[in-house]
């Protein structure tokens, strides 16, 4: 009943949504009718630090014809943060999935620190709220939500659409909330953050989450081959205790690629008649941006050009698919400069086996020369060369391979952090509405983009704040007392109580323990920066 | 006569070219029939070296809020060359003068070396032939045509429009060609370049061609005031011996902007009824990232975006007016990296008086510390700093202001010399048919650029190849023998003898001289690579 509850509010919410979230905004571009502008389904890619110059570099790796997102370039996307203008993975993606300029490190919550320009300083009771994303609103109106990834499920871009986090840095807080959001299918990396155990990123609550989905009806697939057969459309797939191999590097027996992900991902959400929200990101581009490795960067922007091809498939053939693909930030700032041929630019990539993390765990002082011989072609090392790969060796590798294949093939790098240049949009509607012509400009906001997907996707993201989560004190302002039990260091608890009523809200679980009954939420409970958020359904057991 | 002959001709050229110039090409984007395609007036930027990173900063230091051009973006633009991945601006211009790509460094000719994937490799007697150019087609149209620039009249960018050469560097060779040229309107710098005298910039063939000018009906100003008060619509002004000084250092008195040369040359020649073609070049973007000085990028920028501003005021206005605006290349390879706030970048650039090139002539080693104390606020060089100064006076100092200033603005460049990403493609017609719908992808060859304004101008360039300018083997098939008199090193005159009949064509001039008379020509005279080439007209005077 409780649900039923939350469906209507959710209802009424969300009908006024698909009209309301185009008002307030500029709405000029092509006069198309709204129900033009609609559509069933939304791919979302989220290219992780992907740079023009790094696309143009893998352009001209394959000999210079153009490539698969050539064809969709349609702007470019401003992606400072509230408080940065170079911003974070965690900023950048949480103004796609929210629609909001968040802080840097943040997941999904409004901002408490606002110091770049045009952003409304939320006031102190409005920060560190839990901000409604764009998978949870398709979710309440019924429609099929996927997240499809290479790194770690509870890294940042994954992590800003189902979840909520005073810091990225959660990621035991993060992968129980995406295990309890209700997404219907989720297929990447980081196994390991749902099983207990010894590691790191091993649970420290006791908890082996991978049971918790196949309670809740999820098959759970741990290899390519399992996936294949799959024969379900609710699917855990985490294919690696960490993240996945890089596209260069993975066994295709065990670990599929981004584009099969994807495919997969599409036809088996695309069974919800109501259509679906799905979000794929290419994670590891950015990590070879980090890394200062051409053949990385290359290699997994091709493999990002391979998945929406994919996508752009399902969406021509469908007929009511949006394809939109925008990156986070950009990351190492790639240069290629005064190229008179291509001549030094193709053999470096061609003859390259793995990227540089591919020889983690191989390459050693005793046959370094051998395995870069053998794996780039690089059989003309300097003194000075051998010398930096030895200390490489002991320390980061990766930068120390990138640099040699880059000076001969190049490329430059100008840091090993982010940087703040404008990153590429790509877009495909059926009917050619586009977010460019959703901001009525070429060079748009990342929260334009977030705004636009909204409004195609029909939802109304900011109707939902302040009503998907409660804060403690609304349960408070009925005459509850709201405490957190901590007894259990790693499973915290919201209890509430009224009268001779209690209700137990374990915190990142979408469940209410009451009257000896577990009732399912509709959101987790949140606790962010000590504060209770409950789900509008939590708040409605209290009369 | 001649001239009527050659007229018949190119009116059936022109008329086939309106339908003509669509066909081979990819026409998908929007749908609208050829008449919706075609305006009247085509104002075209080239905004010579400016990457996107460059108008990020600049964004940013005007405090974040969008840009004039940011509206208009809708794509990048490739730029390779045909035997260069990274080009130079006469390359890089010629290929939106010609719609073909080019050898690096040549004006406007068929390129005689072809290193570049996909570039069909003209034969030997097909190389280094003169390529139409947009003026010239427009001219001939009919239509008014200008030219607007801040760099000297023979730069490679407004050279490449209004004339022919196998180097850039021939540069009294287009001077003289360009006054030759018949286009209506020419506004920049380089004077020097018209007059006799004893500096490099000045003729060595003894002409001034400020008369040839005047005795052509043209106006000659010389001043900003000269420029406002005149009243007609065929004028040359050439406000400086040189290049013009940048925006921020120039004289407001003595010389206009290139907003104020902007729209005073698209209010004369919208006075032809046939309409006109008119291109911009923000021309020292390029050398201020040669030079790697933040401060002329970002102001020169703004002077651009001023100027686009301008032109878009009065395409919107006229309501037949495409306005599009490319750059050549990138140069300098600016980045902006890991910024946390705007407050290291603001106040290098507010409190910046001048470019580095405004210091020439004025600092010195015994004035510099009060110098850029005052010109820049710089009260805290290090000794590493200083000693660079001093180095830097008897050298290049704008690298060196430019390196200081970019530390503390937290800007760094990758090289002093062009990069090859793509660059921003930025574009409005009245109805909305765009380069990116002509190519059908949103990143696009800068031969697509040129050939989508032959289309939108009702322009075919490839059916006036091989008939506008007709080599020497032409007039020798009709038994006419053709020989250089060079006998006045600097003034050679290609001599055509038949029977009796001695026509004496001066190179790089548009006259003919037989029977005691000058006839005047549709093209100059050209000799590229010793080969001479003559226009339609003047091989009709040979029977």
């Amino acid at each position: 009943m409780a649900k039923k509850m939350l469906g209507m509010l959710l209802t009424s919410v969300l009908v006024c949504g698909s009209l309301g979230a185009g008002t307030g905004h500029a709405q000029s571009g092509r006069a198309l009718p709204a129900e033009k502008k609609e559509v069933k389904n939304v791919i979302l890619f989220i290219t992780d630090g992907m740079s023009l110059s790094d696309v143009n570099l893998t352009r001209w790796v394959q000999g210079g014809k153009p490539l698969e997102m050539d064809a969709y370039f349609k702007g470019l996307v401003r992606t400072y943060a509230s408080d940065s203008l170079t911003t974070d993975s965690a900023a950048g993606a949480s103004a796609y999935a929210t629609g909001h300029k968040v802080k840097s490190e943040t997941v999904s919550i409004s901002p408490d620190k606002v110091t770049m320009p045009f952003i409304d300083k939320p006031s102190e009771q409005e920060a560190a709220n839990p901000l409604p994303t764009l998978l949870e609103a398709a979710r309440l109106k019924g429609k099929g939500t996927g997240l499809v990834f290479t790194c770690e499920l509870t890294d940042a871009t994954p992590a800003v659409f189902a979840s909520h986090a005073e810091s990225r840095d959660n990621a035991h807080s993060i992968a129980e909330q995406m295990v309890y959001s209700g997404v219907d299918l989720v297929l990447g990396g980081g196994s390991g953050y749902l099983v207990p155990g010894d590691k790191e990123i091993n649970r420290k609550d006791g908890e082996d989450l991978t049971k918790v989905l196949k309670a809740n009806g999820y098959e759970y697939a741990t290899s390519r081959i399992d996936l294949l057969s799959s024969q379900t459309n609710k699917i855990w797939g985490l294919f690696n205790e960490g993240a996945l191999d890089a596209d260069l590097d993975l066994d295709p027996q065990k670990q599929p690629t981004l584009a099969e992900m994807t495919t997969i991902a599409a036809n088996k959400l695309s069974s919800n008649q109501n259509g679906f929200f799905l979000m794929v990101e290419a994670s590891q581009i950015d990590w070879f941006g980090h890394d200062n490795d051409p053949v990385g960067i290359v290699t997994e922007t091709q493999a990002f050009d391979r998945a929406l091809k994919a996508a752009i498939d399902f969406a021509k053939k469908d007929g009511n698919t949006a394809v939109i693909s925008v990156s986070d930030h950009a990351t190492g700032g790639l240069n290629m400069t005064n190229y008179d041929t291509m001549k030094d630019l193709q053999p470096i990539f061609t003859k390259a086996k793995h990227t540089s993390y591919g020889l983690e765990g191989r390459i050693n002082e005793s046959n370094y020369k051998k395995m870069l011989e053998e794996e780039y072609g690089l059989s003309d090392l300097t003194k000075e060369e051998e010398e930096a790969v030895k200390k490489g060796l002991k320390d980061n590798l990766s930068p120390v391979i990138g640099g040699i294949l880059g000076e001969r093939a190049g490329v430059s790098f100008s840091t090993g952090d982010h940087t703040s240049e404008e990153v590429g949009l790509f877009a495909y509607h059926p009917n050619d509405f586009l977010p460019t012509d959703y901001a009525g400009r070429g060079v748009v906001e990342n929260t334009d983009v977030g705004k636009y997907l909204q409004l195609i996707l029909g939802l109304d993201l900011p109707a939902l704040e302040n009503k998907l989560f409660l804060p403690a004190s609304d349960l408070e302002a009925k005459g509850a007392k709201v405490t957190v039990d901590k007894s259990d260091k790693e499973n915290p608890v919201v209890v509430v109580t009224k009268g001779t009523k209690t209700i137990k809200l374990p915190v990142d679980k979408n469940i209410a323990l009451t009257d000896g009954k577990t009732i399912k939420l509709s959101t987790p409970t949140l606790l962010i920066k000590n504060k209770v958020w409950v789900s509008s359904d939590a708040a409605a057991l209290i009369q």
